[in-house]
């Protein structure tokens, strides 16, 4: 470490600069930058993380060295105020705050008023002439101490507070019943109890000189670095032990000197919408935590244009300075004390999405910062919130304080949503077809509700994690889901839940956020994003949306950066569109078998897959071809010259198939077949782990009618719009391939058809035929699967579930578990494993293109719309990413962002 | 290719070796080679296998050059044996037969008496004196010629054969039941009429030139190297296309010239026992048809040497010779011709497990190999036949014979049963009490019927691949076990089974070849192998068996030479006991769950499973301590000083739990809850994909009570035994870990425990703490968890499955097209698949010794059992395998023979 431990601001230079974060941490970096820049802060000094790693490695004790430079930074400080530590007279006091690299509020602790004692006080009321004040600060800062540094504190959480016993005491004896109330002298004992008390408890006298009050109070600081909060804090947030905090000692000013003093927070631009305007509040004659408390309502700060006019103008050019400065809006604390301003802190405000990307945008327009620095400010989760659908916030807040909350579920599908409930698709369809607004509430949901979900305004699911099939479609519909809501008792059959004690019944109007992830009774108002007014329902103009221009404006910046490709998962025209809306320049993932539902087709479906022969099958998949191939002319008029990625039938067939005995009995007469025919067939279909069984490829191999049919529907829809004029691009796509010679096999069907079709229609264009990489087998002998392939498409689902042998389905037991006890770092199913599943797209890559140094390689599994995941895909030079519509723009700025890194 | 098409042989000097089999063909080097070792082998020659090859990429032509060079070897031929082929009166006839690089007997096309025509008969007439010997002759080429070259055959499976059409309308016209009873003319007829019909069906003539003959068979041979038997052949013996075959042109001699003549088969050394005597078979008066036919018994070779003593005494030299030659039992054939031995083809002849222990041996014992040599002489495979239990050969013919056939499944556990039939492991283990020999026939088996499983004769499962439950546990038990037999109807609530057409009921005695994979009606005697009675059971002395001297001497050398070290799979002591027998040196899987199964323990797994909270969860397993402890102190003592692998609970919790409602209502009586609480509590445990789930280091990771419970198992009766002055050597095995952070928070529990138990006994024992490597992710970052683990032990059943991303119990509805259509070259769930998991594997290996140079690697998956699984963990560097008891042998000398590969 440095031999300079100690770094003083104040008067108008300091030590210390912004840069120097690591060191000093974010708050002592910025109040020295602010010192340098100009700006009034009290003079103080930092004693920086280093010294708190080296407190720690030599158990609580402090070098020579770091007593020398304190005591030296004392003096400059003394000289710089004008008063006196351990003077009685002129007293000089101090405080003692935290601060590290990034802040963490409220977790670790502060001592205020440092330098009080019995001798001092007197000076303090003689200079403010405010015995009041005095003994009220006198008071507190005994409290503060006693808890903070000597560790009086409640035992248990069922003891009252050692200090607040007394205090209610001294209040009952003086017959009030708030503490401004109590008087000098009431004030006055007080501390003398609290000594009194602190003796009693501890058998250690209260310090009475300031310099050992100080060095207690930096110890107790750095200390709290190690307290239970701190430490749970720094887990949740991802921040290392081995940071350590800085100690930032600085001369006290205080807000609550009389009329003439006070005390706020700033920010340079409206921290929700962006606008470039003076955004705070302030409160006079207060200190900072009477503005946090809320015990009193702080003013909007323009009301200080009347109130203090010139402290008014004083600190707009403050605002002005900081914006400008630091380049960014920010959020700043400042005091006044006697008519002068104080700045006490500063930092990047933070920001909801939309004023995030607003602030970027015009600090561009400003010529304050580069595109490049624009598009790093934000981060892409951030632009979901442009895109949901939104509640009011009042009205939201006023049915959770009437007690309309329900329950909490996994925040699967960002957005608000309000309908009746109905318990199954088709109810669902049923509902939305009468015009009825409806919320899907299921156990868990399968690809047969896929039409119901639809229907729906939002889903509901009481079983499921975040990547569960519920939460993995809604997102790609853009539907408002809450999944794996355990509280909820459903019933299907009387058709109601039980859920905090209360009953819901079909019909009955509850509201999802699923930003938040809440189940809220009865109906709320919902308002579509401005984004989707414009982008996709086309009803409203871009003009008339100030937060489509910035959007619109800083995605084109994304794109001129970026270098991966963005594709969609989009199984539906409308789907396509929405996602060539949003800016995907192909389609990376069309997933045939969710065409496989709804009315005729589910029948067909299902008597290909009881088909005795290959006879009774090629007849019954015959009624799909028609189906599947309108549905891939859809697409391909979608998505214009824009590839498309078809990938062949993917789920195990029993999928298909009804579960229930009335179901059952249902299709044996359509079937015309006897129940218990059916039945056995059904049996003979099920598996032990579905997952891992007759599924992908393994199908296509063994019923090579199927992957005929399919490739026949995508053929003859591609030369039907070919021949329309349309320059399609069809890529089909075989999954869950393992081995080679499954590609190969499978290839050769999908090629012959493709021929076959070309010469039946006369036209000529061009497709690929290429796999999934989702299995580590393909992976890792990739160079014998790239032969074959024309391109390659990471299924990172079903990657990541063999990788880490984990059904996500069923990983819902644990998975919490592992995060909270840090077993993981991050849940693997949200962002890519890089050590495991990473490693093996790593070996993929380069054994590929080992074979085929062109291949072309892209991922469509869920990752693929997941931030950290989008830059480790550029990183191992994938050629694009694809994900759900929804996440196209979150994707393209994190594929420019990666780009950046480089 | 060479320039060099055809290789003469003939008098005492051939152009071929025995060392040419790939150009030659096993036949034709072995037909040069007795010639130049002096041997009386007609004269012929071999058209070379790059022939066959360049024949089909000339779409079936033929090069001047070959033509000459055939032409050239015809008149050597015709020289040496004194005739001249195309000359009426006396003429060369040949013979064409095909002969492969491996024997692929009958698969391919033959033409005998080549040569003959109207004219040349009256020669053969002349010169043989026998008039009906060559029309017979004559007759029978034409059928042949007619059949083989001029696709003269029945068009379908239901048509008869031209040939035998003709030939039964003359022994009808004749009034004749028998062709030997046909008389000169008939026969005569016979020819003129075959000529008649062949020319009716083709338009074609039948050729009279020799030579025309001659180079139409050579191509008919050739051209049924792709007859649909030989494709099918190569495809299930894995013998590739390009190796083609040879043409072997050779002089006909005749064994049925009269009583003078005669045709046989010899071996050098008794093909069934080993012993080194002459066995063989011979006919006089017959061609080597007439042997294989079966019409004629023929005579032991023994009988020989009253009835010619002098060519007995020949061709016992032949067999000195032979045998002496080709250092290995021969298998010959040989035909005497009007006196005159002559000696068709000689091979190494194919013998059983125990004749080629045995022959090794001895040829060790007769200076004539090197141990090195005798290793690599026998399959490891082959050993099984010296360990399995076995039915008397003539007693199941005769069953066989009888109809007793029921069904054929999969040979899953070798060896022979007979017992009475149960449905279910209670009624198993109750009649096995009662001293009744039972079969225990499940649809499938769970872990619940081990108990069953061990009290049975034998196991029989409707369901199942070779490594299904049923397999893996029978196999591990030493059992005979029939699985995946689907023609079984199997009724558990009527106690029958359906098969064949007939009922099987709860009682009826039924027989199972494990080893032929047959299901025999009734009851059939089985005898234990000759190594088992003297190893484990030890009711014979080693010096009373033959069979054991040979097969402990031959183990011995296999440990002089293998490199890895050999473990076991075995959660029992008898088990462990066994193992020690067969040679193992410590086991490599033990697993605590087997041990959770049976009257008291289920209730307290159960009771342990359905807790609500940890305090009722230590109850239960503090009532499981103490039968735990016990098990290990079995194991520990059977074991000795040798290092035992224990691994903590794996499988997901619901598999211990009851599934029909009368079970669950029984248990809930015995745990005191209401049965709706207990369904509800065992549907929260269901998954979707249990292989995937909730299973391995998770459930210690959640429930850590339970590592808790079973490290204190394990470490308190290794201190146990330890006090008893036992040298134990306990190695905790944590099962499933993907992140090095699982292995490190159960390795503390373990870790935590074995110091307790150390310092509560005052003891002190060395112990490790490693892990299975059995998921992809695990051998991805073998870098990370080396930290943690002192061993790792390749899990390849779960870890196949996982890199596959394929359940083995859902594989079998495509796993035999895979194999048939040969996407697989073979099934990974039985040899190690090395381009995928082995690469996996190989990956671990590295990483792992990377971070600790010394890292004990091993492999307790069923693959380290399996010989060219066995070779590739030696090549790979582990260091040991484990397998099941009865395994063990096979996995030392494939140890052995990996090493010598080096």
């Amino acid at each position: 470490m440095s031999s300079k431990y100690v770094y003083y601001f104040g008067g108008e230079r300091a030590e210390g600069n912004t840069g120097m974060r690591n060191l000093l941490g974010g708050k002592g970096a910025n109040l020295a930058e602010m010192t340098n820049i100009g700006l009034p802060v009290p003079a103080g000094f930092t004693i920086t993380t280093e010294v708190c790693i080296e407190f720690f490695e030599a158990k609580g004790k402090f070098t020579e060295g770091l007593k020398a430079q304190v005591n030296e930074a004392i003096k400059r400080v003394e000289a710089a105020m004008g008063m006196k530590f351990d003077e009685a007279d002129n007293p000089l006091l101090l405080s003692v705050r935290s601060g590290a690299r990034t802040s963490m509020p409220g977790m670790m602790d502060t001592v205020l008023n440092l330098g009080l004692n019995d001798d001092s006080i007197q000076g303090l009321i003689k200079k403010t002439n405010n015995p009041r004040f005095a003994y009220d600060s006198y008071r507190r800062f005994v409290n503060m101490y006693g808890d903070v540094v000597m560790g009086v504190r409640p035992e248990s959480k069922d003891d009252i507070d050692p200090f607040e016993e007394i205090l209610e005491a001294k209040r009952e004896a003086r017959g009030v019943k708030y503490d401004y109330e109590l008087d000098v002298n009431a004030l006055k004992e007080l501390a003398a109890e609290y000594k009194a008390m602190i003796y009693e408890r501890t058998g250690i006298e209260f310090p009475e000189e300031p310099i050992k009050q100080l060095w207690g109070s930096i110890s107790a600081v750095f200390q709290s670095w190690y307290n239970d909060r701190a430490v749970a804090y720094r887990e949740l947030n991802n921040i290392p032990e081995d940071w350590g905090t800085a100690v930032n000692v600085q001369a006290m000013v205080f807000g609550n000197m009389g009329d003439d003093s006070g005390t706020g927070v700033g920010f340079t631009r409206d921290p929700a919408t962006g606008e470039n305007i003076f955004y705070g509040e302030y409160l006079m004659n207060a200190q900072g935590e009477d503005v946090v408390a809320g015990i009193r309502t702080p003013h909007p700060i323009a009301d200080m244009n009347q109130q203090l006019p010139e402290i008014f103008d004083e600190l707009s050019r403050v605002r002005d300075t900081l914006d400008k400065h630091f380049r960014d809006m920010q959020d700043f604390e400042f005091t006044i004390q006697k008519d002068k301003l104080y700045m006490l802190q500063t930092r990047a405000g933070k920001r909801t999405g939309l004023a995030s990307v607003r602030i970027a945008v015009e600090l561009v327009h400003q010529g304050m910062i580069s595109k490049q620095e624009a598009l790093n400010r934000v981060e892409p989760e951030q632009l979901n919130q442009l895109l949901r659908p939104v509640f009011n916030v009042d009205e939201k807040r006023r049915v959770l304080r009437e007690g309309g909350l329900l329950a909490k579920g996994l925040k699967a599908g960002p957005g608000a949503a309000s309908g009746q409930v109905v318990f199954n698709a088709v109810d669902a369809v049923e509902w939305a077809d009468k015009g009825k607004k409806i919320i899907l509430v299921r156990i868990e949901t399968s690809p047969e509700d896929i039409r119901g979900m639809k229907a729906a305004e939002g889903i509901l699911t009481a079983r499921g994690g975040m990547t569960s099939h519920a939460a993995l479609v809604a997102r790609q519909m853009g539907k408002v889901c809450v999944a794996g809501c355990g509280a909820l008792n459903i019933d299907y059959k009387k058709r109601k839940i039980e859920v905090a004690g209360k009953i819901i019944k079909e019909g009955d109007w509850i509201s999802l956020d699923g930003t938040e992830g809440q189940v809220i009774n009865g109906e709320l108002e919902t308002y579509p994003s401005e984004i989707e007014q414009v982008l996709i329902h086309k009803t409203m103009k871009p003009e008339d949306s100030a937060v489509f221009g910035v959007f619109n404006e800083f995605m084109s910046w994304a794109d001129e950066f970026r270098k991966l490709g963005i594709r969609t998962n989009a199984d539906q025209p409308d789907q396509a569109a929405a996602a060539v809306a949003f800016g995907a320049e192909g389609i990376g993932l069309c997933r045939t078998e969710h065409m496989f539902f709804g009315g005729d087709r589910i029948v067909a479906v299902r008597e290909m897959i009881l088909s005795d022969t290959p006879e009774e099958r090629k007849k019954a998949l015959e009624k799909l071809l028609p189906m599947q191939r309108d549905d891939f002319i859809g697409i391909f008029r979608a998505m214009g010259n824009r590839p498309v990625t078809i990938r062949t039938l993917d789920p195990p067939l029993h999928e298909f198939l009804p579960h229930t005995d009335k179901e059952i009995e249902k299709l044996a007469a359509e079937m015309n077949i006897t129940v218990e025919k059916l039945k056995h067939k059904i049996d003979s279909l099920k598996e032990f782990n579905p997952m891992l069984g007759h599924r992908g490829c393994r199908l296509g191999i063994t019923f090579p009618e199927i992957t005929e049919m399919q490739a026949r529907a995508v053929f003859t829809a591609a030369a039907q719009v070919h021949r329309e004029g349309g320059d399609v691009q069809p890529e089909v796509m075989i999954p869950l391939v393992g081995h080679m010679n499954e590609l190969k096999q499978q290839k050769e069907i999908v090629i012959k058809v493709a021929e076959e079709v070309k010469r039946a229609f006369g036209v000529d264009f061009k497709y690929l035929v290429g796999t999934m990489i989702e299995l580590p087998r393909a992976a890792l002998t990739a160079d014998k699967i790239a032969e074959q392939a024309d391109f390659f498409s990471y299924g990172t689902n079903d990657l990541t579930q063999t990788t880490f042998g984990l059904s996500r389905d069923d990983a819902g037991s644990f998975v919490a578990q592992y995060l909270r006890e840090r077993i993981w770092e991050e849940d693997p199913f949200i962002a890519i494993d890089r050590e495991g599943v990473g490693e093996l797209m790593r070996i993929g890559v380069e054994k590929g293109r080992k074979t085929r140094p062109n291949l072309k390689i892209g991922i469509c599994g869920e990752h693929g719309g997941e931030p950290s995941s989008v830059e480790f895909c550029h990183d191992i030079g994938l050629d694009y990413v694809s994900c759900s519509p929804y996440r196209i723009p979150i994707a393209r700025l994190a594929a420019a962002k990666a780009a950046l890194k480089d």
